[in-house]
C-alpha cells in the first residue's frame, strides 16, 4: 500500500509519519491490514524521511497539478491531506488561503477522480468552520457560519469532499480537529497559536502572551490523541459513513482560566506567572468565534476517543516531549 | 445606476430585467431610489433588450473573465447572478455545473473585488442545499447537507458570497429561492421541472408525467413572488444582514396531492387527469432529499413575504400568462 500525506513536513505530518511507519501498516477498504510499502510526504519544505527506505519526501507547490499528479497514482490507496494554511495568515493573506486551502484541496480531488481508482481519502477540517450565534453545544447539524477566511475555506473544502465521496470519485472523510494543544516548537500564525504558548513557554522558562479572557472556552485535543484519529478515520469502514463523511472529533472543553489551573497542578504557581495577559482583539474575534464545545456522540459510537483532563493532556506533553520543568 | 443580470436571457432573467425597466430604479447603498440608467443582460445566448435603449444584451461564457471583466466595471453598482446549471443537468454533467455554479461564481466576486467599488451582488440559491435527515421545519441554523452537487456548488457558493461580503470586497447578499412554480414555457433539466409541468400541461390540454408520489412536500413560490423577492432582497439594508448574508425566502409548502387538489379548484376534473403518474427513482431521490418547508421568520421580519394559497399561485399564473383554460 502507499500512502501520501501531504503537509508531510509539518507538525502534524511528521507525527502521523512516524507514527505510520512504527505501525507498518494501515487497513484497506476491506478492513483488512496492508503493509505500508512507500510513504509519500510532500510539502513545500523537504521533510525528514527518517532515515527509512519507506519514505519519499517529495518538494513541491500542492497547488499545482503536476506536482498532485507526481504524488498520486493508481497505486496511491491512502492519503491524508493535512497541508493548509492556518487561520491567521488566511485572514491576513486572502489569496494564499484560497490557493491552498480551497483550490489545492480541490486539485487533489480532481487529480483521484482523474486517477479513477477512489483512494481513501482523509481532510482535515476544524471548529473555525462555526461560527455566529452557536447553541452551547454544537452538533452534527449545526449550520456552518465561519467567521474567518480559513472558516470558509474549510467548510467549502467540506462540502467538496462530500459531493466527491457520494459521486464516488474518491472514499472521502473529513474529521474536524479540536485545537491543537500542547503543540510543541514555536508559535505560529494560527489565531489559537496562544493555547499551546500559554503552556509550551512557561514549562519552558518564558514568557507567553494570553490574548484572550480567561473566561474564552476552547475545544482542545492533545497532538497524541490528534494522531490517533487521523488514522482511526482513515480506517473507518466507508458503510458507517454513509453520505455524511464529516465528524467532529471528541476533544476536551477548557476555559483558559482552567488550562491555566491544569498548569498550576503539573508544574506550580511559578510556571503561571509567566503568563503575560494581553488582550488582542483581532485574535478574540476569530477564537471567539469557535464553539467551545460540540457534540461527538457520532465519533464516539464509531470508537474515536478523545481526553478527559487537561492536567492529563499536559503531562502527556512533558512525557512525549521530555520536557524538563524550569 | 448600472445594473447587471446574469442569466439574463433566461426564464426569471427576462422577467426581472421587465420589473426593473418598469421601476426605473433601485434603491442604493443609502436607502435612496436610483435611476437606472443602462441595464446589462448576460447571457451564453443574446437576452431580449425589448427594445429598450437602456439595456445591453452581452453575450458570452460567464466563466471566463474576460467576458465578466467586460460586463462589471466601477459604476455597475448592483448585480443579480442568476446564471446557473440546473439540478439534474448538474448532476449528469458534473464538470459543468462546477464550472458556471462554482467557478463563475467565484470569478464575478473576484472581478468586483479587483474592481473594489464594493457592489451589491445578490445571489441565488435553493433549497437543494440541505438535505440528509431534516427536521420538519428547517430553520436558518440548520446544517447543509446537500445530496446533490448542484446543491454542494451552490451552498459553496453561498460560503464565499458571505466571506467576500465579510471582507468588504462585495455588498453581498444571497436568497434561497423555493421551488419556482409554475413556470411558464417548457420542461428543463431541473429535477423540480414536473412541478410546473402537472400545472402548466394540463391547463394547456397535454399530458404531464409527475415523477413523485403524491404525499412529496414542496416548498414553492411563484415567478411574480420571486421577482419580487430578488428585488427586493438586493435592496436591503446591508445593516440589518449583519455577517450572515443568507436568506431563506418565504414560499408555500405543499404535497404534490395538494397542488393537484387546486388544479382541480381552479380548472376541473378533465384537467388532473391529464398528469399521468409515473415514478422516477432519479427525480424522487433528488427532491426527496429538500426540505418540504422552512422557518422564514428572518426574511418575514426584513419584509420579504410568499404566498398563502397554492390555488392563488395557478390563477396568478393563469392571468400573468394570459392562459385560455382547455
Amino acid at each position: 500500500m502507499k500512502v501520501l500525506i501531504t503537509g508531510g513536513a509539518g507538525f502534524l505530518g511528521q507525527r502521523l509519519a512516524r507514527e505510520l511507519l512504527a505501525r507498518g501498516s494501515l487497513k484497506g477498504a476491506d478492513g483488512k491490514p496492508q503493509a505500508i510499502t512507500e510513504l509519500v510526504l510532500l510539502d513545500v519544505v523537504r521533510a525528514s524521511d527518517f532515515g527509512d527506505s519507506r519514505v519519499r519526501a517529495e518538494v513541491g507547490d500542492i497547488a499545482e497539478r503536476s506536482v498532485l499528479e507526481r504524488v498520486i497514482d493508481e497505486r496511491t490507496s491512502a492519503i491524508f491531506h493535512l497541508a493548509a494554511i492556518v487561520s491567521g495568515q488566511a485572514e491576513a493573506d486572502f489569496d494564499l488561503g484560497m490557493r491552498i486551502n480551497l483550490d489545492a484541496s480541490r486539485l487533489l480531488l480532481e487529480v483521484c477522480r482523474q486517477r479513477g481508482h477512489q483512494p481513501r481519502v482523509l481532510f482535515t477540517s476544524s471548529v473555525a468552520v462555526y461560527g455566529g450565534e452557536l447553541p452551547d453545544m454544537v452538533r452534527d447539524d449545526t449550520a456552518l457560519k465561519p467567521q474567518s477566511s480559513y472558516g470558509a475555506q474549510k467548510a467549502i473544502a467540506e462540502l467538496l469532499l462530500n459531493d466527491y465521496a457520494r459521486r464516488g470519485f474518491v472514499d472521502g472523510r473529513v474529521v474536524r480537529l479540536p485545537t491543537i494543544s500542547v503543540r510543541p516548537g514555536k508559535p505560529n500564525a494560527a489565531a489559537s497559536s496562544f493555547a499551546s504558548g500559554i503552556i509550551r513557554e512557561p514549562l519552558n522558562g518564558e514568557a507567553a502572551v494570553c490574548p484572550v479572557a480567561g473566561a474564552t472556552r476552547l475545544w482542545l485535543l492533545s497532538p497524541r490523541k490528534a494522531i490517533e484519529s487521523l488514522i482511526a478515520g482513515l480506517e473507518l469502514d466507508a458503510a458507517l459513513l454513509g453520505n455524511q463523511r464529516v465528524l467532529n472529533l471528541p476533544g476536551i472543553s477548557v476555559s483558559v482560566d482552567e488550562m491555566v489551573a491544569a498548569l498550576r497542578e503539573v508544574a506550580g504557581e511559578e510556571a503561571v506567572k509567566r503568563i503575560v495577559w494581553e488582550r488582542d482583539a483581532r485574535v478574540e474575534k476569530i477564537v471567539g468565534s469557535w464553539p467551545g464545545r460540540w457534540d461527538t456522540s457520532r465519533a464516539e459510537s464509531l470508537g474515536l476517543t478523545g481526553e478527559r483532563s487537561f492536567a492529563d493532556v499536559i503531562r502527556s506533553y512533558i512525557a512525549d516531549e521530555q520536557i524538563q520543568i524550569r
